[in-house]
């Protein structure tokens, strides 16, 4: 996919989406390009490896306690006091996590650092410094990368996370991001994924599906737009799926709630793969089965309403879609009041006995077997 | 470049030199697939995301205390008790960083490990854990995958390191490998690049120059097979070379040295770029100018004899080869005696005082500032 055409299609969309996220949208490297034709197009070649890292990296500064030594040493130097620390690490790949010619990179480059912090959050802990490495092709001009970097800075900023280190690279074709995020927790907090309890409460935050179903309208509109570049498309009736997919935010909120209501979940995860899937993933850690009701799924309205659009069974969505980063998390019977009509935490169904399987209650009453939809990602090529 | 001529190329160059360093290089996979071309040769695609991250890490184990929980859940959890922790982090790329016609897959994950471990051991710090992420196109079979892990597994044995964590990927073309590493260090142990002192002695670790010059060699070969793929490249008189740049070792050992001698380098770099950039790192950081002898500069003398073959200034090679993977530490004088002939150390000049620059007094006594050559990747492309 060309350069230009990636500027074209998503200026249009940015146009009619400022709504969207003005702050992030309205700065976007693509949409600068279409206003300002003269805009700066600093090729990398001009630039060292040693110097592009200086330059992107100079306007982070370190705010935890914990970072005594930040970039530009042969290693970042922390000072981790607390009982235990938690390193996630996710590789996004161009062409098969994201696509430019709908994510500009500066939600790109935020939702790199949310993938990684939900993972922190999922083990119940704070997230505290990031590495970064890209690598990136010589269809990337500096202006780019730096858009890149903004959306990381935003990430750090808004969840108060240090970047501690990283590496930039050429590539031979497209952009790897690649972040590995670390965490704190006590060790009596840390939430495995193995140990929930028969009988314990699964409760997923906010709502599901929502960013699977903004990634099927932005496939549509991309098609539509390579058939007539004309074509303006009005993305206003699906500003919150795709708000779900291009920015989402990782549940830091959750992690801190459980702390306020005094909670500590048996288990959890963060369900980026799918709730289908996740779930599977518990009940084979915890050696146990569980029962999930299907009426008790949360959705938002817009994301059922485009369901029904997209003649997309919601159930399906909700189960399968994946890129929520919500967490879901094994509660135990006697925190039910704390959580109960929560307008962020759902209770959804509860664990079973050892060696029972996963089953969806349907809204008839039926019982199906889920079946675990991993993301097979190695048969997109 | 096409899987066959990998196959091929490589498997000449094995039988040729076995020697080199048997067990790494018998067992590997293009080796294999030359002699039993009835070897099975799995598509990728066969396996979903979990299922090929639970085949690769199973046979790892953990063997730090401060490993509470590796790869299989959310997150990695470690309980880090010395005072600091390092985190640094690497990103290899095909066709940037490596060539698979000369480079064994299992060397690779080899290396990927030491090039990571370098610089943890830059700070003075034991390593301890790391996290392998990887990025495969379909080119590559599970066994090739297979191949690189037992590369990856062979550096955690022999440098005892606990794999943590990591992601897999399809991606659209070639091999990225993405490689953050952990160690631990006592404050004031640390060694920084910024701690250097005027008048201490800079004292370089092993020899240099030689895995440029293995890369001259190898790219030499590779071109010869390519207009004649019935030549049988000898390297036997180039093994040195050609090891240090297919397996080279990252200096554990040195840091330990270090602390049997009991002495603590004001400031410590990995020189993987070049003695040259690095030394300006270190004048930058410290603030400080240095003399650096040319008569003192290490090499091997098959280093030095391949460099005269290919006609290349062995000095050049030396300060601006790169690769090397040695250590250059800032020594204070009182320490000089304990380091005086010691094999595996060399002092090659020392620091000046502020605002000096860096300088290379030649074998004819001439003074030349130095340039730092910093590792331009973006014009490679």
């Amino acid at each position: 996919m060309g350069y230009i055409y990636i500027k074209v299609f998503f200026s249009f969309y940015i146009i009619q989406n400022l709504k969207l996220d003005a702050n992030l949208i309205k700065s976007s490297y693509f949409c600068n390009m279409f206003e300002n034709k003269n805009q700066s197009r600093t090729p990398l070649s001009q630039m060292g490896e040693f110097q592009l890292i200086e330059h992107l990296t100079k306007t982070f500064s370190l705010s935890h306690k914990t970072s005594i030594k930040g970039v530009g040493d042969d290693a970042a130097v922390l000072k981790l006091n607390r009982n235990q620390t938690v390193v996630t690490t996710d590789l996004l790949v161009e062409g098969i996590h994201f696509d430019l010619s709908y994510m500009p990179l500066k939600h790109l480059g935020y939702k790199a650092v949310m993938v990684n912090l939900s993972d922190v959050y999922a083990m119940n802990a704070e997230a505290t410094q990031i590495t970064v490495s890209i690598a990136v092709s010589n269809r990337f001009t500096l202006e780019a990368v730096e858009e890149l970097y903004a959306g990381i800075a935003l990430a750090c900023k808004n969840y108060k996370i240090d970047l501690v280190g990283g590496d930039t690279s050429s590539s031979t074709t497209g952009l790897i991001i690649s972040v590995t995020a670390l965490g704190q927790v006590a060790k009596e907090k840390t939430t495995y994924r193995s140990g929930a309890q028969p009988n314990d409460i699964l409760v997923v935050s906010g709502d599901l599906g929502g960013a699977y179903l903004g990634l099927q309208v932005l496939e549509r509109e991309k098609a539509v737009f390579q058939v007539n570049p004309n074509a303006q498309p009005d993305l206003s009736n699906y500003a919150y799926c795709v708000e779900r997919q291009l920015k989402p935010e990782a549940r830091k909120d959750i992690v801190e709630l459980l702390k306020d209501l005094e909670i500590v979940p048996n288990a959890m995860i963060d369900i980026s793969d799918g709730l289908s899937s996740e779930i599977h993933h518990l009940c084979k850690s915890s050696n146990l089965g569980c029962q999930i009701f299907e009426e008790k799924l949360p959705i938002d309205p817009q994301a059922l309403s485009t369901a029904e659009e997209f003649k997309m069974n919601s159930t399906t969505a909700m189960l399968n879609g994946g890129e929520d980063y919500e967490l879901l998390m094994s509660i135990k019977q006697s925190d039910f009041d704390k959580i109960k009509n929560h307008p962020l935490l759902t209770p959804i169904g509860h664990f079973t006995e050892k060696n029972d399987s996963c089953n969806l209650i349907t809204g008839l009453g039926q019982s199906i077997k889920m079946e675990a939809q991993g993301w097979k990602n190695f048969d997109k090529e």
